[in-house]
């Protein structure tokens, strides 16, 4: 069976096997609390792919001498959480701002003053590739130390072809030394940068008609985006503006993403659902009749409640709404400098519950394989299928509901990706 | 200088020491801000207590080739963090109910139908020694990565005699094997047992006429507990019963602490100004007049975030007030299976900054300093001074601001305690 297999390891002793087997979709209504679970179960992984999931009694003819051996103690096992929505690559951080904040300026407030996203940009631009890429890295394995194995990463920090460039490659080195899963997404529609503020259409022209049709690999250039995202906001890009900037990338073969509706409704969710958008992003404010038409379309609403609860916010996106009118919900961390320095995907899972009363099984699916079809990966990794990538966690407990319930607890994970233990 | 000393460790490189050095006693208002920051610094430990605190040139004349030198990388070092309230000693999880509580059930109707402490009650009573002694370590754990070197630990899952002691043993336990730093309280009087539901006044009297000497260490038994804790609440006890407990704990020369004012004003806090109480705890509904009396009576206010947050509540403390009236406030995790089952300190100073408005130096002061004068430990542990315990923290990051920035970062702490690394 395992001739001229290179690797094969076998997981033994998984008291709780969370599989997630189930469609070839994302999970919608009731079957966000479906989570095809196995008790006393074995995972048999060859070449990094799961190969067989069932009993060990069953599975353990299939191995020999060279298969490794791996007890997971009786505990939990679960897909790797996939974060759909991370803005890893910046330089410095904005501690000061955040006691500012509580000290009692708004956010709006704070990038009015120079403060907020372009500080961020500023310390990114003076940064050269190294010091990018060692910073990145660092907070690339919080989120491992986390669970996190494939994670969405976008630019947006550097608002220039230089910078965008450079934070783009910075993915792509991270995607290459592995051992993190990476999408790559440009979002150069993150603000306007404050040289060209009295000139977005420039801004805006150039983006559509150069650095997209740059980065999305054509005349000869390396593919260094996979998604195109835009920020639709009252503070960053009209509705006009997004559209603009999507239909090139959607021209240019690029996957859309969108920040939408975070602050106020109808700043740009109805607008994915017209250009079959991948995610719409935040969806705070969204209506009902708004997300009907995302439904409608087959858009998937990614929900950051990290950042509401970062910001000190009360409202958070209407996710018992979004599931019960069946769309495929995503949860992701919004990791970032400003709204939410929080890269924790246990945390962002556990506020899902306890702000947005999603249940714990609705959280799990949400963070694994609703997000990995979310970046175009349903096939590949999300749920622990023969097949499919062999990326698991082994948990501290026994149970997929205290993944929530021990809020920000300082547990050990046991991570592998494509079958290798990677834990830091 | 070192002849004598049984081990001397000298923490070279640290790029921000928070000293807390200040006045012998808890600190108030303006003080609360105050962090005794040195910059490019190092810290001199003889035989588990510091020695000398200051810039490294000045430092390295004090020490000789048996000087173990550990290199901070210019980072964050803090003093340890002692939590000065938890429940840490109990059997099973209550998961289950965290997904009920989700799906709709409020924390009292599960109490009401046999959930709640009563269902944590039974499996206690169930468990042996051994088996409560092997799950608090686990938490103890959890707590020691967070970077908590001192913790406070109630009984009270017992409620009768048996179960009582047990669990005061198993902290006693920790304390004597280590490292972390342990105060034992007694809570029989958390709620009234179940197969005494109809002798309210049988159990109250057992607890202080029999109970509370016994624990304290009179006719010749082991003293195992240094507090008295009461749960004054419309679900648990009134006033007049939580006196009759608190006023015979004082007797015996037990510390005082109270659960406080968590739903409903009126409920302790008054009394505990009235006894000298250490701490009020909880205070969520607290008046401003009832406040003045916990001044003027120089009881400390032990706020807990977190069990807000997890119960999906959206009225915390009044910490601001608190700060501003001069309370000394402390910080703590009230970690236990229903309401917070949350063990980190850093999350509860994130707590307090994003939820509470406290600047992320106040969560500081009140997660340490305060803290330690809260438990009655504050010549001991606390601060970083010279004659106190060497118990600090060498941080991932390098300025105290990300400590709560970060919310709920897999970060890694380096802990010491006496000067010792017991990083786990």
């Amino acid at each position: 069976m395992l001739e001229g297999v290179l690797s094969a390891v076998f997981l033994v002793n998984i008291g709780q096997l969370v599989t997630l087997a189930g469609p070839a979709r994302a999970r919608v209504g009731v079957e966000m609390r479906e989570l095809g679970l196995l008790r006393d179960a074995a995972l048999l992984v060859e070449d990094g792919r799961v190969t067989a999931v069932g009993a060990y009694a069953e599975l353990r003819s299939l191995t020999d001498s060279q298969t490794a051996v791996i007890d997971a103690g009786g505990h939990l096992v679960t897909p790797g959480f996939v974060d759909a929505h991370t803005h890893l690559v910046f330089a410095g951080n904005r501690a000061a701002e955040f006691e500012q904040r509580i000290a009692g300026a708004t956010y709006q407030e704070l990038a009015a003053a120079g403060g907020g996203i372009q500080s961020t940009v500023a310390l990114t631009r003076a940064a050269t590739e190294d010091e990018l890429l060692v910073q990145a890295r660092r907070h690339r394995d919080w989120m491992l130390r986390g669970g996190t194995t494939t994670l969405e990463a976008k630019s947006g920090y550097g608002l220039n072809r230089e910078t965008e460039l450079r934070m783009l490659r910075v993915i792509a080195q991270l995607a290459a030394e592995g051992p993190v899963r990476m999408v790559p997404t440009l979002l150069a529609a993150h603000t306007v940068p404050r040289e060209m503020a009295d000139r977005r259409g420039e801004y805006l022209a150039w983006i559509a008609d150069e650095l997209i049709p740059e980065v999305a690999g054509h005349n000869g250039n390396p593919r260094l985006a996979r998604y195109c995202d835009v920020f639709c906001d009252d503070h960053a890009f009209t509705v006009a503006e997004t559209r603009r900037v999507l239909e090139s990338a959607k021209r240019y073969g690029l996957g859309l993403r969108i920040h939408a509706e975070q602050f106020r409704p109808g700043t740009g969710a109805a607008l994915g659902a017209e250009l079959g958008a991948a995610t719409v992003d935040h969806l705070e404010t969204v209506t009902t009749e708004t997300l009907s038409h995302l439904k409608a379309a087959g858009v998937q609403p990614v929900l950051l409640p990290a950042s509401v609860f970062c910001l000190g916010r009360s409202q958070y996106p209407p996710a018992r709404q979004m599931i019960e009118m069946g769309l495929p919900v995503v949860v992701a961390t919004d990791f970032n400098p400003g709204s939410s320095p929080a890269p924790s995907m246990l945390f962002s899972m556990a506020l899902s519950c306890i702000a947005m009363r999603m249940l714990p099984s609705e959280a799990l699916v949400a963070a694994t394989v609703n997000a990995a079809y979310s970046l175009g990966l349903g096939d590949e990794v999300g749920s622990l299928e023969v097949g499919k990538a062999a990326d698991f966690l082994v948990h501290e407990c026994k149970d997929y509901r205290e993944l929530a319930y021990n809020v920000a607890a300082p547990v050990r994970i046991r991570v592998f990706i494509a079958g290798v233990e990677v834990s830091q």
